[in-house]
């Protein structure tokens, strides 16, 4: 069997463990006798369209720490992009000639549900012209709504972070002897997977968040400051987690308040500065809303190292598939038969994952859809499981040189 | 020598490691032959004026492992208040019977400006009805802007936690091929320090953040503007720093938007708010705007290792302090004669400290206003050096139980 040629691309919003992911598809492929150089597109499939590929075999061979380094370093190394891919036959020829010109066998797009929409056009599409390549997925997002997968690598890091945040929040509330609410807006525009993580904050002696408010329950202001006042009645420091995708009657709850400021643009505040606000003229107290903003998707000091473990493996066996010829794949987690968590990596066809969404099952909310239930909870807590030691220098993470995404493009 | 009693107690604002000097003090004063029992006040002042008084001594004694745990607690253990003592005879007079009640022969109180206020009026007072006890000031704030010593504890973990935030902010930037502009809010309303110490993000591959504005210096929107145009220049995605207290013509930037809502109540929304409108109507691209808001002051699990053994240090130190019989006094620190960084716990009077601001000097700042200078660099980085081992449950920090703060007041 002669050698062939492999191409990663990355898309999508960043994680923490995507370059994991990357690493170990990376690791893999160089160990392989069966894949000859390694070629990463920078700007995800944009990159491939307009020939903007790199050297991975080069950048890494020589220096095998840097796989470790790559495997710890947040956001894409290989930048991403935002484009989707239409049926647009100039775009896939540009695709297909690259390919051909780096004799490329494997194409490994790390992304979430729109990359997999990606993957299935691009599988469909060398089939129909008989193009020798294997295409497959690997799917990242901080979201965890892909579809046919127990839970998807970069969650349980955002989960980490996420719940990490509330338990500090928390201990800064909790220091004045006056009524305050906290409202913390986390990501997660249609699925609250992420907004749910901050129940794992609560522990023995922390009750808080006090109120989840989810995007799978449509939202009523009426019952979130019923809810406030009636949890304020045993509790001083009541602290809320809502997602960023609350919506009152079909309507973004950041969207309700388009005042023009004095430059005539209109503000579309969070859902998190919406309630603050809301808040603060039904209760006389100390209200301040916290947006975790881009960190809940980048901060690696606080990843998890399970998730940070997955990631590089489904990456590298993602490589192993493909050699065994599957194409037109997305990878995938699967629970084992034992009892505890033991994942399985396997693989799903692509068709069946992308344009889909995974959204909270109603059943794991409580009935006044205000919190959720034990069994959520239990699904989420060995995502955040251990801690990575990082590499420090000067007192700062060490992180890969991503000079090549700095540059003017 | 017989036995006398101590009181500590917390005041003003958290940072990651409060709790880490009242380790120190207790830890001291435990190991003392000359202390009896420790006791700790319950939200400052305010609590030893309502007699709201745990001992200390049974909590710790018995667990020397809490004392480890307490270290890397944030914010504060004892709960906080924001009791401005004036010469209100009734509360000097419910203050002294506290310590009469309680034998307390040393007081500590952990705290900035205001707080040092209090010890100066307290020692004064108890010179003044010839009240023997000895009453020192343990200093804390995550601004910097302490007075008489070399830094402050607690800064040098939130610098950390900004200038990591920084370097992923911008991995998190740096990924897409378009144009953006990243406005990032630090906490500093008076001194910049904080703010400052964004620039420690910068490295070999990374120049951002591009520009810093101080509270220092006042604020120009149209030469920021120009600055930005100037940043663009050369660079897609730009980053910028700003201090929450940055002022044009003499007032805060949010409060230059008093659109009211919806509800009839005036918006104030802060610096990168405020900027991120001006940007977005003054540019044609992606504009974000990031508040780090209360996790740079409550975030553990990138704390400076440096800044928590020295808030330690210096918690032990003013119990040493006590014993020799000082009084009246803030615990400092003091560059040492050696060319390195070498810092001596000192005390200096209190009374020179009180009330007063250190701001950061203006030749620390560049020409133009828009940026640090190296010097202010080499201050800051020695302070964010090393990293602790945190312990761990269930995937979250295993903090100190502070449930005796989370009940209805």
């Amino acid at each position: 069997m002669s050698k062939h040629n492999c191409l990663i691309a990355q898309s999508g919003g960043p994680t923490a463990v995507i370059n994991s992911s990357l690493s170990g598809a990376i690791s893999k492929a160089l160990s392989s006798k069966d894949v000859g150089e390694i070629y990463g597109a920078i700007n995800g499939i944009q990159g491939v369209i307009d020939d903007n590929v790199i050297s991975l075999t080069q950048l890494f061979e020589k220096d095998p720490k840097s796989l470790e380094t790559l495997k710890t370093t947040p956001a894409m190394f290989l930048g991403s992009c935002r484009y989707k891919l239409n049926n647009d036959r100039k775009a896939l020829s540009s695709i297909f000639d690259c390919f051909k010109k780096y004799d490329i066998r494997y194409f490994f797009y790390i992304g979430g549900n729109d990359s997999m929409d990606t993957v299935a056009k691009l599988s469909q599409y060398a089939k129909e012209i008989s193009f020798p390549i294997f295409i497959n997925g690997i799917p990242k997002t901080i979201d965890n709504d892909l579809f046919g997968t127990h839970h998807t690598p970069g969650f349980g890091s955002a989960a980490k972070f996420v719940a990490t945040s509330i338990l500090d929040i928390a201990h800064d509330a909790y220091i004045y002897p006056f009524p305050s609410i906290t409202i913390v807006e986390v990501m997660g525009r249609n699925a609250g997977w992420l907004t749910a993580s901050t129940a794992l904050a609560r522990n023995k002696y922390n009750v808080s968040p006090d109120l989840i408010y989810l995007p799978e329950v449509p939202f009523s202001s009426f019952q979130f400051l019923k809810d406030i006042r009636h949890i304020q009645k045993n509790k001083q420091n009541v602290i809320v987690a809502v997602s960023e995708g609350l919506k009152e009657h079909g309507e973004y709850l950041g969207s309700k308040s388009p005042e023009s400021d004095s430059f005539g643009h209109v503000q579309l505040s969070g859902a998190a500065r919406y309630l603050e606000q809301l808040v603060h003229t039904a209760f006389n107290c100390k209200v301040r809303s916290v947006e975790l903003n881009v960190l809940q998707r980048s901060a690696m000091h606080i990843a998890s190292q399970r998730d940070l473990q997955e990631a590089f493996e489904i990456g590298s066996e993602a490589v192993n598939a493909a050699l065994k010829g599957e194409t037109g794949k997305m990878m995938i987690f699967k629970q084992g038969t034992d009892a505890s968590y033991n994942m399985i990596i396997d693989t799903i066809p692509v068709e069946e994952v992308a344009n889909r969404e995974k959204l909270i099952p109603r059943e794991w909310i409580n009935d006044q859809g205000n919190d959720v239930t034990s069994t959520l909870i239990d699904y989420i807590l060995p995502l955040i499981e251990g801690e990575l030691t990082l590499s420090y220098e000067n007192g700062l993470p060490n992180y890969m040189d991503i000079s090549h995404l700095c540059s003017l493009g």
